[in-house]
C-alpha cells in the first residue's frame, strides 16, 4: 500500500517535470515574436555589437492556457504533498503495528465489540428490551474499550456506578424539587446542577480522586445534569433510569468481555515485564558505559548503554499501569492484590541508579580524559566492578521476571561488595606507585622513594569514575532490597538451584 | 467545615470510650455472680492460699442486650472511620483550593457554563429551536470543559471536526448501502462500522494523532456508528446531523468563552512559568548542595536544594502542557505561534543539568568525607564555582521571565568559565602543598620537598565533586544555548541595562 503510492507519487512527479517542460517551450514561443518588434525600436542598444538585450513584457507571457497550466502544475504539487503526507502516516503506522501486533489486534477487538452491541438495532426483540436507548451501550462500548483489561475495568465501573449515584441523586432533588412547587423547582433544579458539578470538577483536582475516579467523576456531571434537567419534560424518569443502566450494562459487559477473552493485555503483566526489561536495560548500560570509556577510540561507539534513558522516562508509564493493575482480577501469576505500588518503588530506585548512569555516560566522550597509564591499570577492576553491579541487576531481572527468590542474589550482591573492597585496595596501591604532582612540575621528576609523579589533574577522571562506580553499587544495593521487599509480599517462591 | 467533622469525631470517639466503659463494667458484673457458684466448686483450688484464679465461662457473658451493644459499638466505630475518611478528604481538597485557588474558579466556571446551557431545557423558544437535542449541548459542555484555555479549544475543536467528519461519511455510507438493496444494507452498515472503527481505534496507537487528535478519533467512532447504525431507523437521518451539529457548535462556544474570558488559565503561561521556576530550582538546589556540603554537621539540615526533584519529574507535564498551548490563541506576551517546541528542549537540557545534581546531591551526606584540611582549601573555590553556575541560572531565569535578552548572560557565562579556570588552577596548587599517598603510610612523613602527605582515597570525594561541579557547568552552558534559541524564535526584546 505505502510502496504503491510511493510509486503514484513518482509517477506524479514525472509528469510535472514534463509539464514544466512544455510550458517553457509556450513560454519560449511568446518572447521571440515579441523581441523582434522591440530590436527595431531599441537598435542603438544593438550597436554596442555582440552584446544583445532582449525585453520581453512579462504580461504578454501570461495567456490564458499557461494560467490554467500553472493552477494545474500547483494543483499537482498540492497533490503530491498530501499523498506524500500521506504514504509517510502509513509508514509510521505500520511502524507501529510491526513494534506491536497486539495495537492492531486491540483495533479488530474494538470493531468487533461494535459490531456486536450494534446488533441491539437491527434485532428487533433486542431493540424493543431496552426501550430504543441502545445508543447508550454503543457509547458505553466505544468509550469505554481501553488498550489494558485494567483500564477498561476500571471506565466500566466508573460509568456504571457514577451512573448509578448521579442517577439516584437526580432523582431525589427532582423529588425534592416537585414539593416546592412549580415556582421553585426550576431554581433547586438548576442550582443543584451548579453547585454539585462545581464541587465534582474541583475533586477532580485531588491527587486520589484524579488517579482513579478521574472518568466517573466526569459521568457523575453528565449523568446529575441529564437527570435533574431532563426530567423537566421527561415524566418517565425511572422507566428512563432503568433503561440507561441496562443498557450501559450490556455496554460495559461487552466490553470487558473482549478485553478479557480475547488476547488480553494486562496492565499489570505489562508493569511487571517493563520492570524486569529495565533491570536489564540498567544493567546492559552500566557495562556498555564502562566498557566504551576503557576501550580504544578506534573502535565503534555503540548505541548499546542508551537504555538507561528509557528508565529515566518510564515513571509516568509506570504509574499509569500500576494504577490500572490494581483493578484486574487474577491473572496468570498475579493475585488480585498483588503489590503493584511496590513495582513503583522498585521503578523509583531504579530510576535513582540510572541518574547515576547518566553522569557517568556524560564522562565516556569528555575531554578530560585520565591518561593511558591510569587507565590500564584501573581498567581491570573498573571493569570487575561494574561487571559485578550488573550481574546483580541480571539476577534480579531474572528472579523478578520468574517470580522466584534465589539465594544467588545475596552471593551477587557479596561478590560486589568485595569487588568494591578490591576495587578500593587497587586505589591504594596505585598511590604507592605515583606520587601525584602538579602538572607545571616536570614529569619525569622521582620523589625519594622512586615514585612516579603523576598531575593531580589527570587523577580527576579516573576518581569521578570510581566514586560514581561505588555510588551506583550503593543504589544497586537499594534498588536490591526494594526488590526482596516486592518478592516477600508478592510472595515468590523459593528456589534452590 | 473540616474542623466541624473533626469535632463530631473526636464527641463520637469520647462517646464510644463511654459506651466500652459500661460494657465493661456490665461484663464485670455477670462474672462475680458465676464466679461465686464456681468457688464452691473448686475449693481446693483456693486451698493454696493467697492465689484465687476465678473460671468465667464465656457464652456466658454475651446475652442478647450485650450483642445490641457490641453491633452498636462496631456501627460506631464504622461510622468513626467513615467521618475520619471524610475528614481527610476534606482536609486534602482544602489543601488543594488553598495552594491553587485557581482549581476552585475552574470549578464554579464549569458550574456556570452548565447552568447557562441548561437554559436551553427552561426555555421553550431555544429548546424548540434545537429539536430537543439539546442533551448535546450539555454533553459538549461537560466534556469539553478542560482545565485551560488550549485543552478546552483543543477538545472542542476535535468534537466539532470529528463530528461533522463522520456524520459526512455517514451519511455516504447510508447513501451507498440504500442503492445495494434491503438485503444488503444491513451488511453494508456492520461492515463499515466494524473496519471504520477498528482502524480509527488503532490509529490513536500512532504518536502525532495520540497527541493531537486521541478525543476526536474517538468522537469520530461514535458519530460513525450512530449515523449508520441508527440510520437503519431513525428517517430524518440529515435533519438529525443539523440539530447535532448546532447543539455541539452551541455547546462548544459556551465552554470556549467561559474559559478564555472569566480568570482563563492559559498552558502556554503555565508552560513558560514552569520554566521560569524550574530554572530558579536548579540554581537554588545547587546553591544549597555546595552550601549543604561544605557546612559543619551541627548546622540543621535545609531542604532547599530538594527542588531540582520537580524538575527531574516534569517532563510528562511539560509536554502535555506545550501539546495544549499549541492550540492557544495569542494571549498575554504570546502570539499564536510562539516556539512551544523550544520550552521542550530547554526543559530535556535542564533535566539533565538536574541528574548531574542529583548524584552530586547524593555525595552531600555520603559516609566517606574528604579531610577538613582539603575541604577548607577547597570550599571558597568551589561556593564560588557553583554560585557563578547559578547565576547565570538566575539570569536565564530573569530573562526568560521578563522575555528579554539581556548582555548579561553573557557576561555571566564569562565569570562562570572565569571560576572554572581558578577551580583548575587551585587545584594545581593544591597539590603543590600536598602530596598524595596510600592511607597505610604514615600521615606525619614528609617527602623530600617537605609537602604534606594526604592519603589517596581523600581526594576521591573532593575530585568527584569538582568534576561534577565542571560538568554541571557545561550542561549549563547547553542551557544557555537552547534558551537563546527560544529566545530568538520567540522574539525576546533586546534591553540595554
Amino acid at each position: 500500500m505505502v510502496q504503491s503510492l510511493l510509486y503514484i507519487s513518482q509517477l506524479k512527479f514525472t509528469l510535472r517535470k514534463h509539464s514544466k517542460l512544455e510550458t517553457t517551450i509556450l513560454h519560449a514561443k511568446k518572447p521571440l515574436v515579441v523581441s523582434s518588434t522591440n530590436i527595431a525600436n531599441g537598435s542603438q542598444m544593438a550597436s554596442s555589437g555582440l552584446e544583445w538585450k532582449v525585453n520581453v513584457p512579462v504580461e504578454a507571457l501570461v495567456n490564458e492556457p499557461a494560467v490554467a497550466k500553472r493552477v494545474y502544475t500547483q494543483l499537482q504539487g498540492l497533490i503530491l504533498k498530501i499523498l506524500m503526507h500521506i504514504a509517510r502516516f502509513l509508514e509510521k503506522a505500520r511502524n507501529v503495528a510491526t513494534s506491536d501486533p497486539r495495537k492492531v489486534i486491540h483495533g479488530v477487538k474494538v470493531g468487533m465489540a461494535l459490531s456486536l452491541v450494534s446488533l441491539f438495532y437491527y434485532m428487533r426483540p433486542l431493540y424493543d428490551s431496552v426501550g430504543g436507548n441502545a445508543m447508550w451501550a454503543v457509547m458505553t462500548v466505544v468509550v469505554a474499550s481501553e488498550y489494558s483489561v485494567g483500564a477498561t475495568i476500571a471506565k466500566a465501573f466508573n460509568r456504571v456506578s457514577a451512573t448509578f449515584l448521579a442517577g439516584s441523586i437526580g432523582v431525589g432533588v427532582h423529588w425534592i424539587a416537585n414539593q416546592c412547587g412549580e415556582e421553585l423547582k426550576p431554581v433547586i433544579l438548576q442550582a443543584s446542577v451548579t453547585i454539585l458539578a462545581a464541587a465534582a470538577t474541583f475533586s477532580r483536582f485531588i491527587p486520589s480522586v484524579k488517579a482513579r475516579f478521574d472518568y466517573g467523576v466526569m459521568i457523575f456531571i453528565l449523568t446529575f445534569s441529564f437527570v435533574s434537567v431532563s426530567g423537566y419534560r421527561v415524566e418517565k424518569l425511572l422507566e428512563l433510569a432503568r433503561d440507561r443502566v441496562s443498557t450501559i450494562a450490556i455496554g460495559t459487559s461487552i466490553c470487558i468481555f473482549t478485553s478479557m477473552l480475547l488476547y488480553p493485555v494486562w496492565a499489570g503483566k505489562e508493569l511487571h515485564n517493563l520492570i524486569c526489561k529495565n533491570l536489564e536495560r540498567l544493567a546492559d548500560s552500566l557495562d556498555g558505559c564502562v566498557t566504551e570509556y576503557f576501550k580504544n577510540n578506534e573502535e565503534n561507539i555503540s548505541r548499546k548503554h542508551e537504555g538507561y534513558k528509557f528508565v529515566l522516562n518510564s515513571k509516568a508509564g509506570e504509574e499509569a499501569m500500576a494504577n490500572m493493575a490494581r483493578w484486574e482480577p487474577a491473572h496468570g501469576r498475579f493475585r488480585f492484590r498483588h503489590p503493584w505500588k511496590q513495582y513503583l518503588k522498585v521503578g523509583a530506585t531504579m530510576r535513582s541508579c540510572a541518574y547515576c548512569i547518566e553522569t557517568l555516560s556524560g564522562f565516556i566522550n569528555s575531554e578530560v580524559q585520565a591518561p593511558e597509564l591510569l587507565k590500564k591499570h584501573m581498567k581491570e577492576v573498573c571493569m570487575k566492578l561494574s561487571s559485578s553491579s550488573s550481574n546483580v541487576l541480571k539476577e534480579l531481572a531474572i528472579t523478578t521476571k520468574t517470580m522466584t527468590k534465589s539465594a544467588k542474589t545475596q552471593f551477587f550482591v557479596q561478590e560486589m561488595n568485595f569487588a568494591v573492597q578490591s576495587f578500593q585496595n587497587a586505589f591504594n596501591n596505585l598511590s604507592k606507585q605515583a606520587f601525584l604532582t602538579s602538572e607545571h612540575e616536570e614529569d619525569d621528576e622521582k620523589t625519594a622513594q622512586g615514585a612516579k609523579k603523576v598531575p593531580i589533574m589527570a587523577i580527576f577522571p579516573i576518581a569521578t569514575m570510581a566514586t560514581l562506580l561505588i555510588e551506583i553499587t550503593e543504589r544497586v544495593e537499594s534498588i536490591v532490597i526494594e526488590v526482596e521487599n516486592m518478592a516477600a509480599q508478592a510472595e515468590f517462591e523459593v528456589v534452590n538451584h
